[in-house]
């Protein structure tokens, strides 16, 4: 099983990953010792940095008993001028499952139509990051119990950023109201807002963050990410336009989650961490559960009903 | 034990060591879990670039339930101006066994020779590379089914690579002949032609690919290596010079392999890779079982006869 | 428990790791296997560069049977502006365990006081590198029975050399004598040295190394480090000033033992390594036995009586 996009699973299945995951906690918390992929390996292939995805399935697949090749960019032959494709199949008599990141788009589609393995998509470009949706997904659940009905707010790069767009539409598959909230260099491209409400999702448009906070029950925050603007002045325009902070916060509901793929920079204000609406570092550690669910899925691993 | 060259190994203690490999291929395609070197640490000591070689031992050694450290130059205390001496002396304290590659000819066996554990030369500059010789002979008996008598062509940069100088001995050593295709400026260095003669090879040397296909058993390919040109305007000479695509391949003979260490850049078209000739792939993965034969032997490991 | 400087251990704690890092030397060396962490993880965070200290952290974690996640600056999130409070949350929320080396000085415990788990410091700039000091100790245990009452000399920067700071203090509490020996522009920082003496130390202070030789137990060499000077001419001055070779020991005590944190530059004439005097490769390995101590006190294992 390939994940290269959220479209490759239906919501049913996308559900049972989620409750695998659920059951996983123990495991990715190392409070049980699970050994489900012992003698298998998984390829690391960053071909961009990235930590929080990196280290996060390095642990998924370790906790599970299971061992990791790290591949980037810096010292591999991709420098003596070796295409993707060759890369691959160099992967596929090495690995039994790979998780890529790659600057291009479409190059997690590439890379899974040129091997055996299953690959699962760790973010391609400005394309789609599927695994970053299911962690937060599952993140949402945890916190709210459901995710059809609720109230989000996606924030900042929605243009660029690739995780909004894998999120947006699952949240909307799964009968969430979106808000959109960017400035307007920025906005979501129209054919992802015009595919939401074919769906029949309810999406609004913004750019005001504080008019929204209010009747909120996610608010989902993303870092203007420099590294993919084709224009510095363009970037300073809008850096830090979103913000964040304690004070912001004195009407919202109760349960209102706030969540950010990470890194941040500063568009949530450490006065937040330590309330109870701060979920972004959970939501880094659902990684690892999640990944490990995903990873016992494509490798055809069951993971057992009762654990611990 | 070391590997430093072939010279190491008697023609039976390199049968030998094929033999072990061909038993270990279902550990090294992941469907069997035979955790025979469990406990054990191999150091990957990579002071150049590379891909297929690091990573062909750290699957090898995983798969065998071992442990792997990873060190590279980037990150290193060799910048703080520390001696290969005294490295090795770290090495000799933290690892059972090391692979290490080196820019510098003569590294290998320096670093043998400092240390108490086993060394495996993973390429010395233009010197050796008998891990790759070793999985090169496993791949052409694997398709030939013998190495005596067959007809091997050596194709490209004979001058500058390891790979090719490493494996003419061997096949020479095994009985083959051989045809050695380079344009004027990359002949194989004349020592090692004599050589070749005085033990009894049957050598050819030509500068035409095409014309020497027809009689061929085996075609091995390699990369002008540009990193090894002391002058660019040399390299763009006699850079492209061979290239093979379907079309050259009419009238081959029918069991004909095609062979490459990898990674290719254009010496071979796309257009081979789904016919019977491409074995480059193969011979990637080979590097996994012969890699781990050698681990076991070097480690006092013996390879069951039965697996799985 | 978390170890930032010596003054986090009694001398009683101390000397109990040291007796479980004896125990644990045929684990280390590899002759004996035993997975007492087997399913937690280390997280390994370089965020400066090192050999020694992260692959000894590496190997003892790995000999124990545990899992270990390698982040540096290189290929992190650091890059995109992300706080060390941020990566340190992530990390609590991937690994049981981990150890820490940045150039600042205080790193260590900002990080410890951001997280739950346990931080080991792997040198703070000049700060503190406790886990040095201890495997110091057991190196100077091992070949002298005992610490108190020895006769010590410190050489080389002891202005800038966290190794000497953490190592000078413990040494005084264990009731060592000490001899300084530096340069005027890199002496001992005045504080440490009256906080030695206000501890009941005998401490001298000297430039010159050769006239302290005849009466040490120990003979403690530095690396002047280039790194740390804020200029370098002040640097060129200073370098190699104290260099060490077979000729001068000729009449040293027959015991007398010469360590070096290493790397060395030309502090140690390699005339010494063959001598009975050499130390410094067997206090490398000693990092192993050491922090596989300090791994498992961390984390709440107890190192079994009879290993082996």
């Amino acid at each position: 099983m390939d994940l290269i996009t959220m479209n490759n699973l239906t919501n049913e299945e996308s559900i049972s990953l989620l409750e695998d995951a659920k059951k996983l906690v123990p495991v990715a918390e190392g409070s049980v010792h699970l050994p489900l992929l012992q003698g298998k390996v998984l390829a690391n292939l960053f071909f961009e940095n990235s930590t929080r995805t990196r280290l996060s399935f390095e642990t998924a697949m370790k906790r599970l008993g299971g061992e990791v090749l790290n591949l980037s960019e810096v010292g591999s032959s991709v420098k003596k001028g070796e295409t993707l494709y060759d890369t691959m199949q160099m992967i596929d008599g090495y690995a039994d499952v790979a998780a890529i990141r790659h600057p291009k788009q479409g190059a997690a589609q590439y890379a899974a139509d040129a091997v055996n393995i299953p690959i699962l998509n760790a973010g391609d470009g400005a394309g789609n990051h599927p695994t970053q949706t299911l962690l937060d997904l599952f993140t949402i659940r945890q916190g709210q119990g459901k995710i059809e009905g609720l109230n989000v707010l996606l924030v900042g790069d929605l243009r660029y950023g690739r995780t909004v767009h894998s999120l947006s539409h699952a949240l909307g598959r799964f009968g969430a109201s979106l808000t959109l909230v960017s400035p307007n260099s920025l906005k979501m491209p129209e054919e992802i807002v015009s595919d939401l409400k074919s769906m029949g999702c309810d999406v609004q448009e913004s750019d005001n963050l504080s008019s929204s906070l209010e009747s909120s029950d996610v608010v989902y925050m993303t870092r203007i990410q420099r590294e993919r603007f084709p224009d510095e002045a363009e970037y300073e325009k809008v850096a830090g336009i979103y913000k964040l902070s304690k004070e912001n916060l004195s009407s919202v509901r109760s349960g209102m989650m706030i969540m950010h793929p990470l890194p941040r920079v500063n568009e949530i204000h450490s006065s937040i961490d330590s309330t109870q609406y701060a979920w972004y570092f959970k939501q880094a550690f659902n990684g690892v559960p999640t990944r490990m669910a995903l990873l016992c899925r494509s490798l055809g691993v069951d993971v057992p009903e009762v654990i611990g």
